[in-house]
């Protein structure tokens, strides 16, 4: 009954996106607040995935639900029968500038993070001898544009180790405000860390940054779509993000914000029409021919589906899929977790190490065994294994998921 | 019948990317090599433009026939549930290869021309008083890179203007040429010009620089899938294009393939993993982060129907067209066609203008009279009409386009 009235809201797939408040409603109307696990059936119900595949790896690249997909179809038929895109860029930034609390004057569409933030490190007049400070936990999304721009100019890249697991923000933000020097004229750094889900204290770093006229540059790969963002309190320079990891918008959509004053001054990266036109903003960064606009009505289409299931009972669930499975391997002997332990320093995913077998061996065997995707941290050399549940994960399979660890620990692989 | 057979043989679709051989051997055939006006109505059935719609703007964006959507759709719905987008890269970059006449190991793939031509620009050492030669008929795509260059980097920018319409090949080249100063260090230059379709004589300006140490960047947005083009005889240091346009490719594919010497040596634009790794070559800027793997999908679908219609097929039949529309336009008093006679100097497109009235007004009476989509230039106030007809356009539409235009000039709007 349930399921029917759910896809009946949803207008068949669709309609869907153009019924984001319908469904909303109905959804409110029918459970509430506190959502029951047949709530997340029901949702689970909404994507493509396959009923025998356990997708933990939200972290790499989201799924996308029906409506999703759709969009992109409807706007890939439509351009195919020469009908103009008619994006609605001013209703999306709207919709973006609502989930990340920013001005959406200052948003930017792009194809990821990477490029988001090579968007950022292109455009600044930094020179030789100028310093950046980033941390050993970075993604390469986020750090090979300050590695090229260090060889390319001359500049100085400072890559601060952090503990892990973090026991206090103190913890995290020391080792780096220690790293900075009078030449730094730069702090990159991830809102969440990509290696183990940890919560950075972007706004603690970026008052430091303000403080000093050092630039803030967050990379935010993850947090749209997990976890509550506020860009507009966090006061950094710059905000990189990839929709199509949490917000499960499709592969190849990113967006970059700028403070106001970059919006007329930041150099584009990729020039074309507009380019030089300071009355157009942020926007100028917009300009860059031809793009594949049925992504931005996959994005749109994402941000109605996030909206319709309500931002706060998203990120409530995923914090109880995160705790469900710290906990589980918490309980394991031979676990070590790298992922701090409370939601006060973590988010979404949960690292980890199992004595005696290596990360890809138990990325093998999960596969294997119950067609888990997983992800292994293999950068810096840390040889993690991470698990990244989303809204579409049941209970049940973190339980499958946890029942195969707790194996391996007993009798190993 | 030869309908149903020409379906048939296309698999219904869903299943066509996989079976061109089966097509094209079917189409040759059915056709033989001089294929009739009923080969070209099987081929507009292919695609999904309303029968009412006389779409004659493909040097902006071309329309997708059925196999290209169905490729993007059916890989959005993969990556939705979840399985590796397992893109085939090798293979495609030889399928591209093969329509360039390119080392496949040159090709990287883009967005668009503009990102390419941005590529280069940004990619390139180039100093304070260094100087940059390029034309008055460079699309904004192949421009602004270099303007922004010069903006930022205290170099000098020049452009060339050139006739239109020209009457031989000097007359394009010797501008370029006198136009060359002992600062002058790359000659940016379209392959055919967006504004009316001339051929520009490239190997003969990639010869020049050659001779003088002089880097010669071709802008070639248009002719793949458009006309023969073979990158190998031609010389040039890069060759940027939008496989959008011509080849039918999903909106959002471009390409830029670069000579041997530049594939461990340009600086990538949007650096990740393995942008320092010289080993990869011009594979160094593949390395973008996630990107819109569909497109690509999309793009090899629609290389292998170019490859089932045959390039010399299409190629002759866009001549065809092409001829058919200036011909019936020079036989008009009060048109004034600004593109070249032959097929030796103008491709694909005939701009034109007609005493009395402006491109803009015309192009409103065209879309209102019979929905007719056109591409006014403005650019450099030159303010002209531009038609540019595909292997989807029908004589009869031509002709339609023709009598307006006729009925415009006797009696005006």
């Amino acid at each position: 009954m349930k399921r029917r009235h759910f896809i009946a809201a949803a207008g068949g797939g669709l309609a869907w996106p153009l019924r984001p408040g319908v469904l909303s409603a109905s959804l409110n109307a029918a459970y509430g607040t506190a959502p029951s696990d047949d709530f997340w059936e029901l949702v689970r119900s909404m994507f493509l995935l396959d009923d025998d595949r356990i997708y933990l790896n939200v972290a790499t690249l989201g799924i996308q639900p029906a409506p999703v997909v759709e969009a992109v179809v409807e706007h890939t038929r439509r351009v195919a029968r020469s009908y103009p895109p008619a994006t609605d860029w001013v209703g999306l930034r709207e919709r973006l500038g609502s989930v990340l609390n920013a001005d959406p004057a200052g948003i930017v569409i792009t194809r990821n993070t990477t490029e988001s933030m090579n968007f950022v490190a292109n455009g600044l007049d930094l020179e030789s001898g100028d310093e950046i400070v980033t941390t050993q936990h970075e993604h390469i999304g986020g750090l090979c544009c300050w590695e090229l721009l260090a060889a390319r100019r001359g500049l100085h890249l400072t890559q601060v180790p952090l503990p892990a697991p973090a026991a206090t923000e103190d913890d995290l933000v020391q080792p780096m405000l220690d790293a900075v020097t009078s030449r730094t004229r730069v702090i990159s750094v991830s809102h969440v860390l990509f290696t183990n889900g940890t919560i950075m204290p972007v706004a603690r770093i970026a008052e430091f940054c303000r403080d000093r006229g050092i630039l803030c540059v967050v990379d935010g790969a993850h947090p749209p779509g997990m976890m509550a963002v506020d860009v507009s309190a966090m006061g950094a320079d710059f905000y990189a993000s990839s929709p199509h990891k949490w917000l499960c918008a499709p592969q190849g959509t990113g967006l970059l914000w700028m403070a106001p004053r970059w919006r007329d001054t930041l150099w584009p990266t990729l020039a074309s029409g507009g380019w030089n036109d300071g009355a157009l903003g942020a926007q100028r960064l917009q300009h860059m021919g031809s793009l594949d606009e049925s992504r931005v009505a996959g994005l749109d289409a994402a941000l109605r589906f996030h909206d319709a299931l309500g931002g706060p009972r998203v990120y409530d669930r995923i914090r109880q899929l995160r705790r469900h499975l710290a906990e589980g391997l918490a309980s394991m002997p031979g676990v070590r977790i790298m992922s701090p332990p409370g939601d006060e320093l973590a988010a979404g995913m949960v690292s980890f190490t199992v004595a005696g077998t290596t990360a890809p061996a138990l990325q093998r065997h999960l596969a294997e065994r119950a067609n888990v995707r997983t992800r292994v941290v293999s950068e810096y050399d840390y040889g993690w294994m991470r698990l990244a549940p989303h809204v579409y994960n049941t209970m049940g399979e973190l339980d499958t998921v946890l029942e195969l660890v707790d194996a391996v620990t007993r009798s190993g692989l």
